[in-house]
């Protein structure tokens, strides 16, 4: 800490801050705290001295109606939270997010996920379309859904093995037998598949798997996340139904801090009073992401709306605000599957959503030209 | 109430349902309610005497764990979350909506409304391009604001003349003196203007308005609303912050009970936990409503998000779902104007949106032919 | 604008703060923009110049990663959300509330709002307990409500005769009559009379009522505050389903603003996914309260949760978290009237109610002592 | 299916229901879905076919403008939301809970869940008041907490050793280093541990844990529940931040159709709009969870609010309304712990916090007597 007295301060916090942050000093955070008022000088002195034991440096201004504490360092490992509910304090606000390795400042290309070998590319142009039943059935179901998303135009093969089912004694799925009809399904087809984890234990069954998606409900299983950090695996991870787009992009900082940086981002729709679609899709999600991060997004408008009719005209405006992809149910004719989901399209209308996202993206093309996924670029 | 004992239960309820409403009888309305299976019974006969005595007719239906009440009329007068909330009731669920003349149950046809003579035409194809800046200013602020976006092809001019402000020490608007403005500025352009009302009282000075706008913390101003029924305006009704597509509904009925039929409905973001854009635009709204109502659906890229920058994708994405509209902020140049709104945009940059959403609606005409926005149809 | 070159910075921005905020100069607000660090230098003055041409002064600093604004004097005027959404601006953080008359700050000891000629006080110790039914529908029963809720302790008398309905198909109260039939049972009882109004227009039929109630769908209705800050009338204010408890402290100011100081706060619940209630009560909002404000708070455990067996246990906490009043839905018995309402306490339920929250509030104020409800003190 | 034609419809539905459920065939469930009135015919008998390909019997009785589908059967295996996105249904409704285990229905009474031996008791009057630091820190720390809290009146000892943490770069806590700690703890004073577990493969190391928690994070990680499920440890789940109260009692029963019955519930604020406290403390789940369901409820007011100063107001209105514990976060004083966390009591704080809250709950026993949480009977 640096006493600051009316007459002595003659080099402001700022200018204190620049001179920080000069050379090769990049990534460095800042954050400004405002005390309250009224709040006792020794309890000012004691947070200061907690915050300059945890390795960063802090200048003080003070005013009549607030002090002002601004930290210098990596203030990453602050919580914002923790510190603005101090009763002495009246508010925080970071100068830099708390995220690294997704940050777009310090990594301005789009990055390109490469799935399968390189059979499909997502991000800064590559769009993933993927398609398949919400669970695994049967090899006659799998492979028949495959052949024909593949004949739609589908670039990935999705289907649940194994299933997060609010209740108990709901389906869980075929487990490693559904695993294993996928692959049957990639051996007969060549697509790429995408299935969900949801316990790290099941690891060595991923190991064929091409995409591995975390789900919502486990978008802050950390230590699942930390386990899918120590693969190369490309990751599907989705937002939760209640978190920011900041705590999405703070799960993908798991796994990235663990050395995977094969991320795809993907927005499902958030929980809120709206009750005529199952959630509400905040296609806002896609530039503001965009704008945040180099990771590709895309958008799952099945999940989203659970309902099939507003699969096409919200992949269509997935498709028009630049989303790097869709992730759509699809299910198999026979009338016994009849409801396999009430978001699922059958084949024929995954064709026509399919060609519909086609000529929207065309049409994005022309507007936007090509190059990257950032709206400030 | 007919007494069903298990004996004497010779037609069903839903015998009875079919009986009613055979023939003419279009519009009637029907309500079950569930019945706790510990309710005791005088409780029960108390409610069906209550419903009854509001000209509705009953018919019981009663298993061990449950008593199921239909009841048969138009229920559009019974409050559903009170009976919901009777403790003798386990669950309430019309069959029908609560709304008649918006409702596309009764009028499969899109609404077409007229603006300023014809001049402008808002659904079944009809789309309406709606520009200008938050505030008006000055006269020459809004001149010029009016010729760039109709030069760029907008088919409205908006401008707020009374504005709604959280804090009473915020600019409250020029009021009469800034529809004087506008007026001036629909004499040079030719443009129809759209402006928002604050109070029943002030409708003489809207009197050559084109579309008055009721705004979100107005949705549900009742007495603001009925007022408005009784004029033959274009009213453009937002939807408020925490409501409900069938809220927004309920308010366009309070307008079409009185005899106005024309209305445009707009989305313009809900409020959620998510901090990222001012609201949450919910764009699944947009095929919701063209399903629910035949009434023309607008969105508002610009409240909805609250920055600039993210109104031309979700302006590409409105247009790409289907909306039959947009409303979007432009302020005009001058380096004082700085400030006229993060999120509007330069001339420049609407005219730039305006070929991008014209792009994205040719391309989603292609994909869904002309015709009706029912997304059944 | 002070020019801020690092060499020429003598007088850091908060050293200029307490300068300029000492002496007499209480009440000056002071706001923080953190601009982005890739902004272009003639945009950020073009932002500078902006906010100096309002009457304010800046203080500038600049780091490589960020540059902060500071901004002095009356910032009340400036939009928060404008700034932050401005593409030049990473954040802005207030140091000061925007609402200034019901601010603590400035006004530390608790307000008492007297009601009726100081029949009843609300407010630092005083306790509204406020019972009535929904809807007023006829003399008897007002009137028999009315005797029994006095003799069970209510202090004052609810009765709604302007209803706020989502359908316009719906009952709409009995209006003029309805206060006529309140002013009866005011005679009658000696019972002070709060009912709500929905038009400005109406105020004259409120001349003799003792508290106008503005309910949570008009809290944002400015027009009717200010006509209400024009009145010396305690005003009953609800914080509408999606408003923060901020914006319900700005709607209060709006009558403030006009003069009118008789303001009585009112927690109702706020809109979230849950649907076991039909609102979410947010009885935190009294503790929040009591600390940013001087202003009583009172709670409606009837509306927030719909259900009439909740009501007790909701009551029983306000009243332990430091409310200064309820108000609760309270019908009377005859069996015709069993539907008033699924959250209407019969008035031996209400007895019980009030028993109860006597022995609460006991317990309470054995354990805080009497005096402020500021939790702070 | 039974064929319903008008005349041959001699036995109505819910006749039909009564039979079935009468006599031994407890905890039947059952389902009724609307359809559309212009679903094409082969659609509802494709959906019927499919119903009843799941072991489930059908009624359908058809009226002009809906037919409706009574389900008799064990219908907790049926997905409500896939069944009501169908595009030829327009509404379901259960007659029914879908848990079954935690169902106030089959059990009548409240549970008490035997902590340590029976060392404390949780639910139908035991309440436990559980406190501790948010992380374990050091042998010193954790030991003069425990000893202070349980001076204070504490029943278990709670501390992190597993802390989930938004950021990678955050504390991830001391893990097998911090439940040694803890253990130690209990040795020393005696009091029942509580810590959280992030994954299952740590289950060896809670051996000795009395009480295993569940983070409001992993409320749905289904796998974590169905281990916990085989074990007999008490286990306290905290509900998710955009979790129904519904939904918390799904994964209660997750862990109960395991086996494991020794469940203690928990209210920890839902995520809003607000911005005042941390999350929205929902009070209200506490009555409708004791309506529901026979497991004990606790409130953690600490985490609800985030702020220390409301810690006691909500704790008191907890116990108010009938909360059968509380979890509190108390840190040790020595002045280097300042942040050791906004929301956290300082010993003394927690002191008056414990005797206030024993005030109220002698209040609340006063008014409602002792027995059972439920408060219908």
């Amino acid at each position: 800490m640096k006493a600051c007295g009316e007459k002595h301060f003659t080099a402001g916090l700022f200018v204190g801050l620049r001179r920080v942050t000069k050379g090769r000093e990049k990534g460095r955070k800042t954050m400004i705290i405002i005390v309250k008022p009224d709040a006792r000088e020794e309890r000012v002195h004691d947070l200061i001295h907690w915050i300059e034991s945890q390795n960063l440096r802090t200048h003080i201004s003070a005013g009549d109606y607030s002090t002002i504490i601004g930290v210098i360092g990596d203030t990453t490992k602050l919580d914002e939270e923790l510190i603005s509910g101090l009763d002495i304090v009246d508010g925080v606000k970071r100068v830099s997010e708390p995220f690294k390795s997704a940050n777009r400042k310090f990594h301005p290309q789009d990055s390109v996920v490469q799935v399968g070998e390189g059979k499909a590319l997502v991000g800064h142009g590559g769009f993933a379309l993927i398609a398949g039943p919400c669970s695994v059935e049967s090899e006659e179901q799998i492979i028949s859904v495959a052949k024909s998303v593949k004949a739609a135009g589908a670039t990935m093969l999705r289907g649940g093995a194994f299933k997060p089912r609010t209740s108990p004694y709901d389906f869980q799925g075929l487990k490693a037998d559904g695993i294993e009809l996928l692959l049957e399904a990639k051996r007969e087809t060549g697509l790429p598949i995408v299935t969900e984890i949801m316990n790290a234990n099941h690891l060595p069954l991923f190991e064929e798997v091409d995409v591995i998606q975390v789900g919502a409900r486990n978008m802050q299983n950390f230590e699942l996340l930390k386990e899918l950090g120590r693969t190369q695996k490309p990751i599907l991870i989705k937002r939760g139904l209640a978190n920011t787009i900041k705590e999405l992009l703070m799960s993908a900082e798991y796994i990235m801090a663990g050395g995977n940086e094969n991320i795809i981002l993907c927005e499902r729709g958030v929980r809120t009073f709206e009750t005529a679609t199952r959630n509400t899709l905040d296609l806002s999600a896609v530039p503001v992401l965009h704008e945040l991060t180099h990771l590709p997004v895309i958008v799952d408008p099945s999940h989203a709306t659970g309902v099939a009719r507003y699969v096409k005209p919200m992949a269509m405006a997935a498709a028009a605000c630049g989303a790097d992809g869709l992730i759509i149910e699809v299910h198999n004719d026979p009338p016994h599957a009849l409801c396999d989901g009430a978001q699922s399209l059958r084949p024929e209308q995954f064709e026509d959503v399919a060609r519909a996202v086609r000529v929207i993206r065309a049409a994005a093309a022309e507007v936007n030209g090509s190059g990257s996924a950032n709206p400030l670029q």
